[in-house]
């Protein structure tokens, strides 16, 4: 192995490192030293590189421990020399605590071990020279069960199973008739020595090692092994982080919050986490180790005397008993609190940023143990960007870099009570399709749907999965629980687009339409009955959960201004109907960019004329079916230019196969001939024959409107009048036709030709004109290879990346999940690309559409209007594929606003 | 219009133009002009060119006559002068043939008037010049006949309806009692003029045209015209010709076959266009104008004495009889015969390649009215090429070029006699899936294919569509019709896979399975009936029609040699059983270029295995299923390597989604669950769930090997088993392992991975070793675009390009029909995507993707295995990507292996 630096040292003020080196020093590692150089009270120690965590997952235990060995005995004589002890002495020993740390904080992932260097002589030095016989019996329990949890792999594998140091302490509990580990007597504590090492020779066969330095290497070992452990895997999984970063360890002379009544330890923000505000909180207890503030065994106590205040408060507490058993630090050490104070004020001016700290002092003391960045609620965030550009903090565009797009969701969608929450436990798990909370009776079927909620009751649409044919019953449901169907499935696509909660692919659950029951293991859930779904997490709760609505505050506005003033590309909406147009609005949205037409068509009664449409056996049938379409759709399409003033609007021609619309069940089809006037049978096999192998693949987008050109006629037609007229109105218009579904530019070509045709003649006979633009979605890949000779007959393209990838990639969407889930597991896949562009394919695909597109057509304006819109990587990847604008659903327009922003900062 | 030369001048052993320049003279004009250079006797004349042709299209009459009017008049006065005849004069009248001619031959597609130049007047002078006045009438009546039809638009549009010319003459000819048109008097031709004229005048409300001009402008308009007539532009639609070549118009001095009995016309080949056969041959009529021949009016005579011999013998006329009644040109003229046979003897020698003439002797002198290429049959067109070589008349490039791929087909398959066809009408027509004839008994269900062919039966299998269950139906079937599917579907594919005849997607045939009747407008087929597909033309008939086996002469062995000489690429077949295999190489396959491994899964109870192995609930469920499977693999694999003889043979791993191996019929599923000892509602309940939306984007493909890895360790296990057990007979074995469906580069890595552990495992267990490639599929665009990460991998590439257009072009190839024919029909698409590979969107793709693989890995080796493997103009498009090989069904292999020749020539 290579000659390098591999620990860093600091201490007393000085510092090998520094803030800057978290990817060689872990986050924890180079902010204590940091701390050191800006003349923080910080314990010595060093870190040990995160280079080296590579090297020992590549070359082992044995090697790294040569290489490591003589920076090691040097690190630690330092440490001894400054702190006046020597680790392994008896009668002076120096103990150390061994922390994890990598680039990225990932808390609770990996493990810590505290008090290292302990054994039966090594204990009586400390009791001797601290003159505390029960902190050096405390402390010396404390290690050996940490070490054997974390070092020697006792830490039970099952979450049910019991901790075998905790049942010890509770039986020693017991029998001494204690309640608080506190309360335990240094004869108890020695007592649980015993049984500990006891407990660790009959768990391991080994006994408890006792040499300070072999116990300094299983520990560091420990931390290594820990970064390949399975929930750091899932973690850095989940939120896309590499593998290959490895975590440093941090070795650190021990100082002591379990010392006595002179002694704490704490955890504390520089603002409130949750709401942002600008004031310091924390929570801390007296003569305890780190782990006891989390632990939960005791109830940590406010670092403020308002926070202790407002604590008590909400818990019921009286002053009097607030200030006897749960006092501020502010309050019991008045002056190591000013010194915190002072300290985490010029910490977070230092950073610059929300700062999350621990502490301890020992017998008066303070030392600063950790400072990091601290993770906040999407709310908070906000609120801590903008506050810290008003306090001169932070620079506009850093304000904006510092806020997370796909973090603003939490802000959009009304959310569950926290206190709601508390108490119940979901009883099945789904895919968090569409954000938000939402409550309600079951109803299985989507026209009953309707009736219950024209009774004024709540409900929750409950389906094996969704169809077109259900909008009218999703609309009017407060929520969306699908069995089937994936984050882009209909009934994920269609609830986002209404920013309704929608849970999907809750693959735990049975659906039996005949008897009307869901069924969960043994829970049957009945029609009626009260759910609750939470869209963010995907979890599904019986009962009614009390929600608290999302507030759009006064910071968000100010964001939304700032990311309108540094973005490059516009954001639009996809928005179906004068409803979400208005939705789509007020969220900011600069225009329409997909409008579905056929979404309309489910509305009412008009579905009948569509269905008489597509069962017609001739184009003198069709056309009169048409006829009566034509004043709908005229109107609808009124509806959005009234609503969108000016900003363009985009409306697809006719897309999904005509499959779609027509009724599957014989019930249905008897009612749709007699209404008709023709027979079951000739309906039935009409319907039939309209059947698809892969529908995906099939008769729909411009190939209808190319075999059914009447189709588009009446459609061009809907949409020039209602133009017309609302510019008569006064009302300025500005509309783009939009062909599905191209692959070969004759396609468009024919299209184009309709369409200008018979705007024309709407023209002449309305004696009146406008603008229109005629393009294309780009969602077939031989769209994007043959963008150049598309772009002749285009004045548009809009990326259609949901149909685009499933093409490119060969992934149908609607099947996607037999085997997703593997894929992510496996490492196959890094994410859904249904939810984030895969650059490299599809990407690929677009980049070189807009390359081809723009040779052939210099102004051609580019958009997407896939699900990735909303998508912040995605809408990332859009701005440097040069795109004039990102289309997405009403309630993704703010995030997409930012993420253009942040893009173009970048 | 710009000023170019318009009109090229022919006539007295000189010409303007010559032989080269079809483009702008059409065929007929170029060569009527090479042969006035070679000296030729051919009537002075001209022909407008090809341009102006496209000229009237865009500009119109007027324009044209304006822009030619000058080159016209001068050219008449040529021809006038060569003839010493005057246009429209009466004494000494020159009558002109008008005659359309495109740059290659489109026969009976466009339109002809001769005798062009009479009226009242000039019929008189002919007469008196004549002095045959029945001449001059006959001439006169036909004259008015063609141009009343052709120019005045009196050609019946509705085939049922009777020319009302033809009905005249029916007329005249029972009242005057005589049967042949020559037997009419002058008195009766000049009473049909006289009602023919009358018929115009009540036909189309105009006077018949006395002006010479006028009617040559009129015939002129008409040849122009003919270019885009319904048949002409459907033909060239067949033929995949431009629109915008247009026609030229040759217009020439008229010789007369019908002057009398010194005079006759006829067409010949000079060579047996059937056959190929070196011998001259053709038909003629004594008295007669060209069309007579061909009309069938009149029984046409043979030329020579041999052909009218043979003709006699076949039609049982007497030796006596033919010499009075048909006797041959050679015994009637013998002089002109000989003529005409140095003529045709220095046609071919001149234009080295077979001729089909036209000519005309008038009153003892012989003039040659057209030469062209002769079309041929396939046979003869490779035992003409072949011949030609052997004669030194042409180079074996040259031979290799003659010879059209795609027509060696005709040479492959058995075909129904053609005097059988001669006499049957087909009932229905659907698509020519797979050539060849068959006939049988209809049988409806694949099951009972098998049971009736057990008992000697004949059977031909008709169903709405195949699926790879009905495999076992299928062998046993001698054809296979389907009422659904295109040229691909898998009836299809699997049909000229086994070179079994396949009429597909015959949508006029309605199939009712619960009565098991098949039925065509009013006809009703029922099971057990007798019907007749012709699966080179797509035709359907009732009962048994004959068949004639095809006979693979020496002339094809010899055409093969000579490709594998000239050829580059590699030609592979498609085989999936030992049988598929040895017909391949008696193709001259060179290796196997697809196995598909599940096809085999079909065969006898071994369905039976691959059920349960679907239907486990868990790996270990799975792992016992599989190996059930693994003998049965590893045998099939066996007889494959012994087959091949060290060819190198591609074994492709499970690709088709589960949910096609299992029953959808409730009686087979309580079968399979009485079989498998579990419920009918479990067995039920798991078919259904492996359903999916878009089979074709879903679960399958290396998917499949990815989230069950047993399966393609069984797979693994069986293939390198099977080839060390060969390979220990001493037979060489070159296996190649292909990974289906990669779009990511990972799971191929991950199968390798897999691929490689398990060889290696079953090297060890067998102490011996073999060398085995490992590679993928190229079927996912994400693939191609990728195809650098992924040549990483994989060290071989095979473009599957069916399932690549499905996905690039977004074509579900089973649901294509519904907008293919239309899009053809519009010209939006020039040919299906799945039978002539789409350069522009896969191509491109495909191309991309040997690049950007061959970057990473120099000597990647790249073939083809869709069905464009078989196509020549893909195999071309494949020779210039590069591509080491192409992969086709064993029948098309010998039209592969020709078509890279050629490719490798040009």
């Amino acid at each position: 192995m290579s000659e390098v630096k591999r620990i860093y040292s600091f201490g007393d003020r000085k510092a090998e490192g520094n803030g800057k080196m978290k990817e060689l020093l872990g986050g924890k590692g180079a902010n204590l030293a940091e701390m050191n150089l800006i003349n923080m009270p910080v314990p010595p120690g060093f870190t040990i590189t995160t280079e080296v965590c590579t090297e020992y997952n590549a070359y082992g235990k044995q090697m790294v421990m040569e290489v490591c060995e003589k920076e090691l005995e040097a690190e630690i004589k330092n440490i001894e020399s400054i702190m006046g002890m020597k680790f392994g002495s008896v009668s002076n020993p120096l103990l150390v605590s061994v922390r994890s740390g990598a680039r990225v904080s990932m808390p609770g992932m990996m493990d810590t071990v505290l008090n290292l260097g302990l054994n039966d002589e090594v204990v009586e030095g400390i009791a001797k020279r601290s003159g505390n016989e029960r902190f050096a019996w405390d402390s010396y329990r404390r290690f050996i069960q940490m070490y054997g949890d974390v070092v020697m792999d006792m830490r039970p594998k099952n979450k049910a199973d019991n901790d075998p140091f905790e049942e010890i302490i509770e039986d020693v509990k017991k029998s001494s008739g204690v309640e608080n580990d506190t309360e335990l007597t240094t004869t108890e504590l020695k007592e649980l020595v015993k049984r500990f090492k006891l407990a660790v020779k009959e768990f391991t066969g080994k006994d408890f090692p006792i040499e300070p330095k072999q116990q300094l290497w299983g520990a560091i070992c420990a931390v290594f092994n820990s970064w390949m452990n399975e929930r750091a895997i899932l973690y850095r999984k989940m939120n896309k982080y590499s593998d290959d970063w490895g975590t440093a360890v941090n070795i650190q002379a021990m100082v002591f919050g379990n010392m006595g009544n002179s002694s704490a330890t704490g955890v504390a923000f520089t603002r409130d986490a949750s709401t942002g505000e600008n004031v310091f909180n924390g929570e801390y207890l007296v003569n305890a180790q780190g782990e006891d503030v989390v632990a939960g065994i005791r109830t940590p106590q406010e670092i403020t005397i308002s926070g202790s205040r407002r604590w008590a408060k909400l818990q019921n507490v009286s002053e009097e008993e607030r200030l006897s058993k749960y006092p501020s630090l502010e309050e019991v050490m008045p002056n190591q609190y000013k010194e915190l104070n002072e300290i985490q004020t010029r910490l977070e001016a230092y950073f610059t940023d929300m700062q999350d700290i621990e502490f301890t002092i020992q017998e008066g003391k303070l030392w600063m143990l950790q400072t990091r960045t601290g993770k906040r609620t999407g709310s908070a965030m906000v609120k801590i960007a903008m506050d810290m550009i008003t306090e001169g903090l932070i620079s506009e565009k850093t304000a904006l870099k510092r806020c997370d797009p796909a973090r603003l969701d939490e802000l959009l969608h009304p959310v569950f009570a926290k206190n709601a929450l508390a108490v119940t436990k979901p009883v099945a798990k789904g895919l968090p399709a569409s954000p938000g909370a939402g409550f309600g009776q079951v109803v299985f079927f989507a026209d009953e749907t309707e009736t219950w909620a024209s009774q004024g009751k709540q409900v929750i649409l409950v389906r094996i999965e969704t169809s077109p044919e259900d909008l009218k019953g999703m609309v009017q449901a407060n929520g969306i629980l699908t069995a089937r169907g994936g984050m882009t499935s209909h009934a994920a696509v269609v609830a986002r687009g209404m920013g309704k909660c929608c849970v999907s692919g809750a693959g735990s659950i049975t659906i039996d339409y005949k008897n009307r029951t869901a069924t969960v293991g043994d829970i049957v859930i009945k029609e009626g009955d009260w759910i609750s779904l939470n869209g963010s997490t995907g979890e599904i709760y019986l009962g009614k959960l009390d929600t608290q609505a999302a507030e759009l505050s006064g910071d968000f506005a100010k964001l939304m201004t700032l990311s309108e003033k540094y973005a490059h590309m516009k954001v639009r909406a996809n928005a179906d109907s004068p409803r979400d147009a208005e939705v789509a609005f007020k969220f900011g949205a600069q225009g329409i960019g997909l409008c579905r037409t056929e979404h309309m068509f489910f509305e009412g009664d008009r579905i009948n004329s569509v269905r008489k449409m597509i069962l017609s056996s001739d184009e003198a049938g069709r056309r009169l079916a048409l006829t009566e379409l034509l004043p709908i759709q005229r109107s609808d399409f009124e509806g959005l230019f009234a609503v969108m003033k000016g900003f363009p609007v985009t409306i697809r021609l006719l897309d999904p196969p005509l499959h779609e619309f027509v009724p599957h069940f014989e019930k249905e089809q008897r009612e749709l001939a007699d209404k008709l006037g023709v027979s079951f049978e000739e309906i039935k096999e009409k319907i039939n024959s309209l059947a698809e192998v892969n529908p995906m693949l099939g008769h729909r987008g411009c190939r209808l409107g190319n075999t059914y050109p009447e189709i588009t006629e009446m459609q061009t037609r809907a949409i020039i009048e209602a133009g017309l007229n609302v510019q008569a109105r006064g009302v300025a218009v500005k509309i783009e036709i939009m062909v599905p579904l191209v692959g070969n530019y004759k396609e468009l070509k024919y299209q184009k030709c309709i369409i200008d045709r018979v705007a024309n003649e709407v023209f002449t006979e309305k004696n009146d004109r406008l603008e229109y633009l005629v393009g294309t979605m780009i969602e077939v890949p031989r769209a994007a290879i043959t963008a150049d000779e598309i772009a002749e007959f285009a004045e548009f393209f809009s990326f259609g990346t949901n149909d685009l990838t499933q093409m490119t990639l060969g992934f149908s969407r609607d099947d996607i999940n037999k085997f997703l889930p593997e894929y992510l597991k496996r490492g196959i896949l890094k994410s859904d690309p249904f939810q984030t562009l895969d650059k490299k394919g599809v990407g690929r695909l677009l980049g070189d559409a807009v390359h081809l597109g723009r040779r052939q057509r210099y102004n051609l304006k580019c958009g997407i209007c896939g699900e990735h819109g909303g998508d912040p990587e995605s809408v990332k990847f859009c701005h440097h594929a040069g795109l004039n604008y990102v289309s997405c659903s009403p309630f993704r327009v703010p995030i997409a606003r930012l993420a253009a922003a942040i893009a173009a900062i970048e």
